[in-house]
């Protein structure tokens, strides 16, 4: 049976500021480090293990992954990191504080911009953080300058369908270190939730997810490593 | 012009005991760690950045990539972990103490263990290291019971060959994060140096090499970073 397990990276350090954060490459807090390497310990006092590893180019995802490993000893194992895991791009809100936010346009605006499936935040080409279009890492990629979930989902799942749902289907075992807006994009797919529902699914960090999945990797089980 | 880096690993625990590794996966000590962290600091502080990474299944190998990424903030690099890149294989010696052994079986044959081109160690199978067969990791792969430098060779250079070289020949600057003959096997072919005095080449743990090469990779220098 196809195994995949999913797990938001540790608490970053724009989680802990509540900002925005995107495709800013804020790296976790000596928190989330802890929750990354309490994650692979876990997956090693229960005897899940791995085929392959894909992550983000994203630092507090890839870091995540690499201390989970290094903590069920399995740093050898193959990993992929692709720009089509990482966060949902926030465009002009990255690096603003949630709460400020809410006090400058009020908080349905806010609300709206978090929570609707299909709206993207503004495009602000004054922000600091909004503009990755010379980083090296992303020559080649189409960037987007902001990103509603909905255009998360867009490029999330041909890339699970490429790359990711080839390795389930021969048998390996997945593990998928990324953000709270890409694993919702695989959680929406995988447990087939509507898209008002899907803004309101809260991933939290550090908390490994296990798929069971069936041969034509539909869903046979979902649950919390944690709570198993 | 094609870029080649060679980086040994960090100090591991067992070049401190000055034991015979070979395939026993023990990790850098905290001064390995130092060196492999220093070595990613060097390169961004000459500039000298990369496109894609190789190291082998190894861990001390892996961190030592890992550290050096980190420190110059590209972790998100693409990596690939090869077993062709293992250290050489020391079969019966594995875990030994050099000088133990040198006291037990005499310099001369400990020499020629060490030093001759193409005499692997014994097997010896009450070695509780040099079993390998078991680790997932190596399924699949035909694991050597013990290895001359020429058998190491045998499998670094076709790796080189179809993997390596053909990222260098379309222009990838490439870093290879490996081991004391691993590296050996790859500077006799980019130096052409011979079977009598490639045993003689001490390679410096953390400390990276640079081959820069022509387009057909044959060598047009060579040089350690550090010196430069």
């Amino acid at each position: 049976m196809p195994t995949l397990v999913l797990l938001r990276h540790g608490q970053s350090q724009w989680n802990l500021e509540n900002r925005f954060t995107g495709w800013w490459d804020v790296d976790v807090t000596a928190a989330g480090e802890a929750e990354a390497t309490a994650a692979g310990e876990l997956f090693k006092a229960r005897g899940v293990d791995f085929d392959r590893v894909f992550t983000s180019v994203q630092k507090r995802a890839i870091r995540t992954a690499n201390l989970a490993l290094d903590a069920m000893d399995r740093l050898w194992l193959p990993m992929t990191k692709d720009w089509r895991l990482n966060e949902r791009h926030y465009g002009g809100l990255t690096g603003l504080n949630k709460a400020e936010t809410v006090a400058k346009v009020g908080e349905e605006q806010v609300k709206i911009w978090r929570r609707s499936f299909d709206v993207p935040p503004p495009l602000e080409a004054d922000s600091p953080y909004a503009s990755l279009q010379q980083d090296r890492r992303y020559a080649g990629i189409p960037v987007p300058a902001t990103e509603s979930l909905k255009d998360t989902i867009a490029r999330v799942l041909p890339y699970w369908e490429a790359d990711i749902a080839p390795c389930l289907k021969r048998g390996e075992r997945v593990l998928i270190a990324a953000h709270g807006n890409s694993l919702r994009a695989l959680e929406k797919h995988l447990s087939g939730i509507s898209d008002a529902e899907i803004t309101g699914l809260e991933i939290p960090t550090g908390q490994p997810i296990v798929y069971e999945l069936d041969d034509q990797l539909q869903r046979v089980d979902r649950y919390y490593l944690s709570e198993r």
